[in-house]
């Protein structure tokens, strides 16, 4: 089997495998789609989890069933299925503790490309598959369905995180396509004034497209002045981080009333600390709320936002700006995420 | 002052009284634009809250400062307001404990038309200003604003009871204005399927707009059979009553998924009991979750759903099917909401 | 395999069957102690979950892990485990949701003495091991332990349900030992007054022991006038129901402030509805919220409540009042359920 | 009127100054027994709050109402009341959101020796006399009742923000009175082991009998190391920081389990930043929570801490080591929160 491989820190190729074996509850999928992820080039050139060799990449895709194991109930070869990022254990006490994402060790649930080998392959293995696949219906396209995998869980993850209320007035900060979903998460969960913080054209004018009400451009100052614009001086309810790096959250603490939350998805990938202004933060008396954490996956939560894409509440299609047809593309579009060109926003590979 | 009163049960009429007394929090506005409510007409014709006499009705206007107290800070006369149709008394123990609308006995956050004079009058009287007004942006129309009394709020409080959550499937049972709202609230809450029950042309029409997926027209057949057959027979995540009787409940608890939740809205006139059906309600066990209540009133909830209008999430002036010009028309808008006609969603009268 | 059964509805005795299957995730347990439960009377003489023939009885059980399938990671023969009455599926959609207990259908977390043979047998099976077996440490004893499989759980849900905050007022409706322990939980999870519903001495006495401050005899009146003349007047903030019929949810809404919840733990045998009162929920406006639910099963809940019982927070043990040395007895520790002698409040029956 | 007063930054000393004015809303009272707090040193020796001149100190007392102001409803001259340190302006926007004690600005709910002069006074004036107040009954003597003031709600809000659950195991860093209030409202909201830090005897004592189930010593190693040994490496579900410094915040998420929360009420004096350790935060993918706020005060909360020391769930009085005589011994009792000889926990100044 073939799969396309960090071979080492900075380097990746194309490795032949055995396929994975198969457990009771297991199911080993043919994908159709898959799309690189940011993480995937952290993976490999920033060795953001250490050295892996050989292991094939790639958490986002969609696919054919191709083998199941003998206690699974709900799939069977030939269904058409999409498959989170994260694939728990969900007998784990983690799970039970409602936390999934973490089964059997901090960010554990996240399994491809990462414990074992990815989606970038002929065939993957998926660990329990009724508990973690989700049937696709045939008036979902796989360039939707691809951005089900982790874009979108994740940028609504982060309007979760954040609890958006009725009326609140958001800001998003980072306008990648997670950040993107944030926003489209965000307008859909009641905000009413969505402050997205970027600059790269098509990405501001998608953001607005999904609710986001003004963008705040670092060219035109700090984020923090633009805000205490936008707000008369009073700053916003919540904030959703899907961007920046450790000092992002000293804006964010800013920026914030206090009672406000913060919902963290923008994965940190360096430095020793994230920076608390105690001053801004009330001296730890705020009730400026800080949580952040790894998507939810599992079979729920695609069945879920699978839902809000035939009720036509979303469209996470448009993030997909960069489509390659042919499974040897996928070092193209992986080199396309580590590039980033000023058009691109998600890249995509059709395997069929 | 020039006021239309409920005489007594059953006859209405314009009587000529005092203004209010001004407390040194209080305000007193002059109206600018009301609508008469199903409550109005409860009052008069159903005797729902007893016999009043002489009592000047509504609760639903816009309008201008005329006079506030001397302790009122962030108000002046002349100043354009929304007033809820709930005015708390905010430093009462029920307020602290997060139940405002409580604030000195049950629904006794409900003072307009019910423990003092309503709104269809020359002028009235608010309970803390500072607490109970919002400043109206000149960018809201009086059509748009008086909505926000009542309608709005009231239908969305039935969706933060039911607490829905991204790509639940919803049933909105009734779909009158509050109903209506309750649908709006509902897909811009993150619902993907939502299931409105109703049969008027012009409401289904505007509760497809609002967001509604699908309609449920009783002359189809039982709620339950047509709920389903939407869901494959699995019902829904989360209901929203804001319309029928007593009885609704028990086609809410049928079509309920066990952790499913209710959120009544809907004023239960009559009967002794609301029965819930045992079985399908798993003998008490099911986690079929049931919390019905009379909207927050207040200014923080008025501005919070201000900024969904100004921020173009949602549009209650859609609701005004009718509109009348002058004081004189009220008692002909109040007759409409009585006899209901069937081009008929929410009438308003322009007092200026 | 020698088991204790319902022959029929209205009849037990002794049958002899197969041991179970044993699945790749599954567990054999041999017991060690055994308690019967008033819902096994239930099953029997009231027919409650319709008819069977020669089903297992029991849900309540310590043992000796006997046998694990080849999946099992944390359990081998050997290890001593307590196992809770509610045995979930932990990858269905319904524990992906939170609602384990309900996985498979509503209700349908209860496996023993419902869909299977249960627990008064030589040897019973458990599904998914790792999910719904816990370790047992030697300090804890059999008779501790087995009230942690269901009276425990089941108490303490009905707190959670209700929703218990630090200084309310709390209606504990009966004090079988599923009331007890809801006195116990309530204590522990920050109530003040606790008003405790019953009449037997022996259960009086356990309440006041595990917390009740206030002891509420149907012989001394209503039990509306006597919260009425325990709060002055302004009633209880929460209810937790154990015990009464479908009418009791009367009096809890009569009882409760605007904003209160019930938590309903009692299961409702008959009738075709429950009531509840109209005028008094506030037509259906009073915030007064009702929630009823099987207990959470599950390995992980089953070490939480057995952490509560080593740091001494509570002492399940004091509720057996009636042990039996040899399984033989079972009968006639069932038969004491059904008869329900004066100074009863729960049997066990040793089985070593 | 006499008061003891911050005259500048690091000087103390009595001055004589106007009784406040009496707002229609408004009370007076005559301190019977007050406490001077820690925040009192911090706000005199540390400028903490930045400079103040000649500002009567103290915020924590009970007392007799002098004088009223003529729309108080509910207090009279005479009655016996208890004062909470945050007295908010209950109509603002910020209680309407639930964040009372940030009403008018981040922190400004705490109005005594930090807006205006404090309770080491003759008398002291209460803004929104029915909104923060509480009737004492007979029943609680003035040394239980002071320590409700400030102490018990600090100490309980760090565990409600913990957000602690049945069965958790919970840190509690810093056993100073507010740490010792915050292990007693641990035990009584359903922790299970609770791990105290602290090495003072008289803590050390008094947290086991509040329920402290294991003491952690600084001089005995690591806290880290420490947690690990007593939770077998897994760490803790809870924490809550009522003492120590910016970097404490290190050590409660190193010790945490993903999905734990910390709940700080420690008031953050020094420093620019608290610092999030990026690694042990799951690169901020964790969902270790981190809120931390000022105490919410009020009626309601008084009332509330009252029930639970009338029922006898609680008994902060044992938090008073050093009982003082007479108004004139104020500077005494101060000198020794700033100096913390070895026996002192809390001392507590009658004035009578």
């Amino acid at each position: 089997m073939k799969g396309f491989a960090m071979k080492k820190i900075g380097q990746v190729g194309w490795v032949e495998k055995e396929v994975a074996a198969l457990g009771p509850k297991d199911a080993l999928v043919r994908p159709t789609a898959i799309s690189p992820c940011t993480s995937d080039v952290h993976t490999v050139w920033a060795g953001a989890i250490g050295d892996r060799r050989d292991m094939i990449l790639g958490h986002e895709a969609v696919g054919i069933v191709e083998q199941v194991g003998e206690l699974v109930r709900d799939f069977k070869p030939g269904d058409r299925v999409v498959v989170p990022a994260i694939t728990p254990d969900w007998d784990s006490l983690e799970a039970q503790a409602g936390y999934s994402m973490h089964s059997g060790g901090m960010l554990a649930g996240w399994k491809f490309s990462n414990f074992k080998d990815g989606v970038f392959a002929e065939l993957f293995h998926v660990n329990d598959a009724d508990g973690n696949l989700a049937h696709l219906p045939d008036s979902v396209d796989d360039k939707t369905a691809v951005m089900l995998c982790d874009m979108v869980p994740t940028g609504f993850h982060g309007v979760e995180l954040a609890d958006i209320q009725f009326g609140d007035k958001v800001l998003v900060i980072g306008i990648g396509p997670v950040g993107l979903m944030a926003v489209a998460g965000a307008a859909i969960r009641g905000a009413s004034e969505i402050y997205a913080v970027g600059s790269r054209p098509n990405c501001i004018e998608l953001a607005k497209e999904f609710g986001a009400t003004h963008i705040i451009n670092y060219r035109n100052g700090s984020i923090e002045d633009q805000v205490a614009q936008l707000t008369g001086g009073k700053g916003v309810d919540r904030v959703v981080i899907a961007g920046g790096d450790n000092d992002t959250f000293i804006t964010a603490i800013r920026v914030l009333k206090p009672g406000g939350k913060i919902g963290n998805v923008n994965y940190l990938g360096e430095g020793d600390y994230v920076r608390i202004p105690r001053a801004e933060w009330g001296c730890g008396m705020s009730h400026k709320q800080i949580a952040g954490g790894l998507m939810p996956g599992g079979r729920l939560r695609m069945e879920k936002l699978l839902a809000l894409v035939t009720s036509g509440r979303i469209q996470p299609g448009k993030l997909v700006t960069h489509e390659f047809e042919g499974f040897e593309h996928v070092e193209e579009a992986l080199m396309l995420m580590k590039d980033k060109p000023k058009d691109l926003i998600k890249p995509i590979v059709y395997v069929r």
